[in-house]
């Protein structure tokens, strides 16, 4: 099943419940890591060959989902025809169904289900039903994507902490605690899309951090299509309107994006990733 | 090779320099994750069973060295006899060494090796040697024992951002950005021993947070030793004091700590685990 048209009937009231299964169902909510499917844990890899059902978002990319069991369904929950979500009560719902089956059901998530993924509240609504469950960390974007570019999260030199928000734009705004955001020896990683970037970079040079502070924007990281575009936060938001990256993208902020000078090392040599295991 | 007595001997001066494979040499910087060697990355577990030497820190684990080929050597470079680490220039003079020699190095640290790692340390020995390297992201212990624990890092409903510090001890003091970290809706997790947790924990609940704020400590994440003390800033030092936990430790500060009245699957549950995909 790859389509909404069936998810209705999949959650017909009584489907289910109390079946002769029901008990035995249980959910994995699964990291799915950055991109490259070689960043998938053995755990998630092992649970994808032999789920029942693979529940999955858009952030999911097609390597990752190549590691589905033939046998498996695929649900998509990404985006509707009309490039809406699935609404987040919709998917609860699915997944306490799908597990009263007695199916085993993988929730796969892009990156970690619990680094701004929502699996907390899917986790709350299973537990709620009596449903069984188990989480699969994944590798966070915020790790893989820089390991990628060669740009360290840490360093003794420069930073000692790391931070990642989510910028929620409400009406062209980005309400985030730039105080707190805007300090030295720190590096903040910025999940989202690019709407905000303008704004961000000029709240956090303005409170604080200066016009010349290193900052990047990384482009469909971990994979072979990876695009770094590196400058400071005042020249970033004009060099990314030009370099046009494709979604999704990570920004980072500190003096470690200086670092990539030195350590990048997979978007100027692929080969040396592909000589070592070629990606399936 | 398991131990320290070859170590000098490896990098004799002119050993492997310019030798008929050095430019086929490369370290894999390799993340092993939290503990739970189902948490390896694929591209981990492959480059394990293929490298010709393994140069590894104490915080990986005997389930994650398991997975090492047979044909490799190991080089623990954790603690010396004398319980002091190998100093940091000594395991960079040793990596670019390995790689000289012609030999695909994997150097493997627990969790992620550029989150409190010293990775980038490392890879800038490597690039002013000119010695070839690649990064393989783990699962930094803050996503993977949390997620063990049933403790989501972000929420919705009380944590916009997660921020990751390192509590370095100077005379008994802990120097962090209290006012950064004592912030409301964020979840501050602290990679360290836990000499310090009785600062840590007053100065968070001084800087705003208050007494009643939630905290655990987590320790032996993601094994089946793994043990949680939930507590909040007043209490938690005297609780972790009785628990005796063993290290490696994880505290986590924030209001989703609460959640994990909720969410625990895996100390509650370990047959969850067990039953899927019984650990090596």
């Amino acid at each position: 099943m790859n389509s909404f048209v069936d998810l209705a009937a999949m959650m017909q009231p009584g489907e289910g419940d109390g079946g002769r299964d029901g008990a035995r169902g249980i959910v994995h909510l699964v990291g799915a890591g950055p991109g490259d499917p070689e960043l998938l844990t053995l755990r998630a890899a092992r649970l994808l060959e032999r789920a029942d059902v693979v529940v999955y978002d858009h952030l999911v990319g097609a390597g990752v989902l190549a590691l589905v069991g033939a046998q498996a369904e695929r649900v998509y929950v990404g985006k509707q025809r009309a490039d809406h979500r699935v609404p987040q009560p919709q998917i609860n719902t699915l997944l306490v169904a799908l597990a009263r089956e007695g199916r085993t059901v993988v929730r796969l998530k892009g990156g970690d289900p619990f680094v701004f993924g929502r699996g907390g509240e899917e986790l709350q609504a299973l537990a709620a039903a009596g449903v069984r469950f188990e989480v699969v960390p994944g590798i966070t974007a915020a790790c893989g994507v820089t390991a990628y570019a060669g740009i360290p999260l840490t360093h003794r030199d420069c930073a000692q902490s790391c931070t990642f928000v989510t910028g929620h734009l409400k009406d062209g705004s980005c309400n985030l605690d730039w105080p707190a955001l805007a300090r030295p020896r720190q590096t903040v990683v910025i999940y989202m899309g690019l709407a905000g970037l303008p704004t961000i970079c000029a709240q956090l040079a303005a409170h604080g951090l200066g016009a010349d502070w290193p900052a990047a924007v990384i482009g469909s990281g971990t994979l072979a299509q990876q695009r770094v575009v590196a400058g400071t936060l005042g020249t970033l938001p004009a060099l990314v309107a030009d370099a046009a990256l494709t979604a999704p993208c990570l920004t980072i902020v500190g003096e470690v994006v200086r670092l990539r000078d030195e350590l990048a090392w997979f978007a100027s040599a692929p080969r040396v990733h592909a000589e070592v295991a070629p990606l399936r």
